[in-house]
């Protein structure tokens, strides 16, 4: 190790789990890693997947955050602590907290502290389908702007101010002590500078402009206007939020000396602002413009850019939004993606481990020494297996077709109301060849997105894949290579989000001129290559105009 | 017991086993059981699952049989066998096999013997599809009689006439072989009597008039002239199979010498014609003009008679058939059904039981001592386990809805090419709710056909059940009887089939006067009475109605 070398922080909070990655900032050589999972998510605290509820409480990323990064340090050669020059942090999002007028989720309060509505509303979430419907019912309706235009012109559930709504009416206590309201990628970046006032905290540019509705045209946030008549709770609190965001190159501050000591670290280290986990994944993965940068893991967020023009932007139909510099400076980032994807597979896993987990201590069983250990084995294997023998299957031979919105969909045209089906079922539908067609539907719903750009305007001229469903499925890759028909290029780097959220470090910390000139300097490049197997893409094509087919049915007839 | 009193046998061959049951004449009591499953069979042998071709070899017949026949002897009282008097015989159905001129099964002689296509073909092998569309094209396009008119105007790829067509057409070295057809319940008596001449034998009228487009405005069969418009192959086939039929309650003969021998029995024993398992057990639950019998098992199958009107016949649309006497001398008798209702339950735990059953031997699992056992009793518990939980759950609570399509639709409208579907998937839908789904989708394919009867002018003044659903799952009656919106009174009876199979037995042997009056004297009365809650069949008729959308573009639009 060169000894004066600068190093940086990469953080990246996911859905599960907090990641600390320090690497040098010079050429992106790992130093060290760590990874902790939020202890109260992981007991399912605070959440009722029944309803798609899905909170997470702030002191597990707190808690989360500083292990890591002091697990990470610990391992790391002697000396790093004092070469850290900047940390970049990306969450998951939208997953907007109700905070106080210092900025503290309320959740952190003590008469809050167990009320799931005082606490981080997951990107998940899927409680807000009805304040989803009324903003998307206004906006086109009301006669003046359509804030949803530049997020693709439908509102989605799972967005900043369906679940602002949806907490303010649900829960009175909450109304009179909800201040202001923040994305989780805007509070951690506050906190670690102490900048926490809502009013002038850094606000993440990606988070508003995809899920905020916040465009320079309109000065930012959706006018007074339209959000008293959406609901006159909300009356006053576009005030209390924010005009100006910055991008993800940016710095935040400086770390507060609280945090400074917490962490061992010094109070000149920069805090890059926040972005979305996948948009610096993206970063992370080396995305150009026109190169579709897709996370696949239980969602997928799919992102491209592209230049902006003189003229103005174009406006992409159905996707969940375009941003200025939202991913890259200087060009337009458009995000799409599917609401389920690994999530599905789970969700069939689920299924089939019902019995392991629910029968096997019944008296009616022979004891099995070591039960729960098998469940753990069973549930560790069930995917790898059934993708083994999915993969010897023929296309098209089981005559099963299934629809991947088991959580809605998020693009094209979102719509969390949806629902999966899987159809054309007979008695030799066995468990792999049910598992096949919902890999298949999830390739499906990819291509669905992928054309839309296409049609919309944006050529697709090549595919970067990251997230964790790329590492280890190569039966789900090939299917979504010959789904997509065109090759997908694995990120060589397994982190992704946090070597991006480390690049937008180094930038704002001024290690590198710019993002672009930090990516080539700290990129990892790309392992495999899936490419499509031109008779597989041809059966594909037919299948999913049955696809769509079925799907146009589903969602015309079938949502209630 | 009373020294003197007159005994018969009711012999029930089922899918997967066969049935003797000696009882008294006069009332019915029970002397001895036995039941035999047919070894090949129960091995797989001569099955292909994943093509829907089911084959049964004629020696599980024989062998089941004799042992079932002997085993119950054994355990009946001493004198037993001297005083039996009769034996009655109902089968599957349609399940034909070839023979060559002396009514012998291909499959019994040496060069046939592994051959399937000499074998049986059971009734729900769908190998047939292509055929019955042919048959249905033909019949309403040709410009001669329809010889569907009889059989709802749909020919089912599980009836006699597509079954042959598709073994004829597949294999040349049987085409030369087949002299002549035989159902199953043809087959067993006349094997039974020595009466095997395939051109004399007797015939099933419920098999023939069901099944083979039999009706004696056509003088028998369909004309020579349509057959071999349908295929040249069928050439003077007609003329090798039967113009007359018998009832039930009539006699094919007495037991021929080899088989007296063989049974231990005299050759006084009268052997009554054959029927269907579901027509036996119509009448050993009690069937009664406008009373609907409901067989659940695997699949059900729906029986109701109506008095024949003295200008002719009225036509039931899209039900399987209305043959006169086919149940009730003197009656017209109706039969529908569902191609899946029990095997769409196995299937769902099949799939459930694919991890527990493919990876418990990989070395990646802790090694479980007698895991066998284990497989075997999860096997029992699952559907009990899931039922008392899908019980619990409220109506509509998932938003899932299936379609009970697995196996194809026998009625209304018969369409073996439909599949299965399961729409309104959600992450949270688990195993329990998937299950109600399915239970639900059953009970709206019973009503669908229910309901054709209502509205084609056939009313129904009372529901009976019989077969294994009804005596071992609550949960599925009741569900039934909510969405029918109708009492259903169980039939006390284990063995409907084999006791109405007693009661032919005892009319044909002179020891009744007719049907009903053995009905009388040999009936076990009912059981349980499961009564719809209005509340929940009103939510049903609701649920329903989305059903019968779903089911009409999944028709429309998913038939390949």
């Amino acid at each position: 190790m060169k000894d004066n070398q600068n190093c940086v922080i990469g953080l990246d909070f996911g859905t599960d789990s907090v990641r600390a990655l320090i690497i040098h900032a010079a050429d992106g050589a790992e130093l060290a890693t760590d990874v902790v999972h939020y202890p109260r998510w992981k007991m399912g605290k605070y959440c009722d997947p029944a309803s798609n509820r899905f909170r997470q409480h702030p002191l597990d990323y707190i808690e989360g955050m500083e292990r890591a990064i002091k697990n990470a340090l610990s391992r790391a050669p002697a000396g790093t602590a004092a070469r850290v020059r900047g940390i970049g942090v990306d969450t998951t999002g939208s997953t907007p907290a109700p905070v106080d007028q210092n900025g503290t989720p309320l959740a952190l309060l003590p008469e809050f502290a167990e009320n799931p509505n005082a606490m981080f509303v997951l990107w998940k979430d899927h409680t807000a389908i009805r304040e989803a419907e009324e903003i998307n019912r206004l906006a086109k309706s009301w006669g003046g702007e359509d804030y949803t235009r530049f997020e693709g012109g439908v509102y989605s559930s799972e967005w900043f101010w369906s679940k602002i709504l949806h907490v303010l009416r649900e829960d009175e206590s909450l109304r009179r002590a909800a201040f202001s309201w923040v994305e989780h990628c805007d509070w951690i970046p506050a906190l670690l500078t102490g900048h926490t006032d809502p009013r002038t905290m850094t606000r993440s540019r990606c988070a508003a402009g995809h899920k905020a509705m916040w465009h320079a045209s309109w000065d930012g946030l959706p006018g007074e206007a339209f959000l008293t008549r959406l609901d006159p709770l909300l009356a006053g609190l576009r005030e209390r939020l924010y005009r100006h965001t910055r991008t993800g190159d940016q710095p935040a501050g400086t770390l507060a000396p609280e945090w400074a000591k917490r962490l061992g670290l010094n109070t000149q280290v920069v805090v890059a602002a926040g972005a979305f986990d996948a948009h610096f994944g993206a970063v992370g993965a080396e995305i150009e413009p026109h190169l579709l940068v897709k996370v696949m893991g239980t969602s997928t967020c799919d992102m491209i850019t592209t230049k902006l023009t003189p003229q103005g932007e174009h406006l992409v139909k159905g996707i969940c939004g375009q941003v200025d510099g939202s991913i890259l400076p200087g060009q337009l980032g458009l995000e799409a993606g599917q609401s389920g994807f690994g999530d599905i597979y789970a969700w069939f896993k689920n299924v089939l481990m019902w019995p392991i987990e629910n029968l096997l201590d019944s008296e009616l069983i022979l004891e099995i020494e070591n039960s729960q250990l098998l469940i753990e084995q069973l549930d560790t294997l069930i995917i790898p297996a059934l993708s083994q023998q999915a993969a010897a299957l023929p296309i098209d031979e089981s005559g099963l077709l299934a629809l991947d919105w088991m959580n809605g969909r998020r693009t094209p045209d979102a719509n969390q109301a949806l629902k999966g089906v899987i159809a054309g079922i007979s008695l030799g539908s066995d468990a792999p060849r049910l598992f096949r067609a919902l890999v298949e539907a999830t390739a499906f719903g990819a291509k669905a997105t992928a054309d839309r750009f296409i049609s919309e305007g944006v050529p697709i001229h090549g595919i970067i894949a990251i997230g964790g469903i790329p590492k280890k499925s190569p039966f789900i890759m090939q299917v979504s290579a010959d789904v997509l028909n065109m090759p997908i290029r694995v990120a060589a780097c397994e982190q992704a989000c946090a070597l991006g959220s480390a690049m937008a470090a180094a930038t704002a910390a001024g290690l590198h001129p710019d993002l672009p000139a930090a990516q080539k300097a700290m990129g990892q490049g790309f392992d495999t290559t899936y490419h499509p197997n031109p008779d597989n893409a041809t059966k594909y094509q037919r299948l999913y105009e049955r696809y769509r087919k079925l799907g146009r049915f589903v969602e015309r007839e079938w949502t209630e």
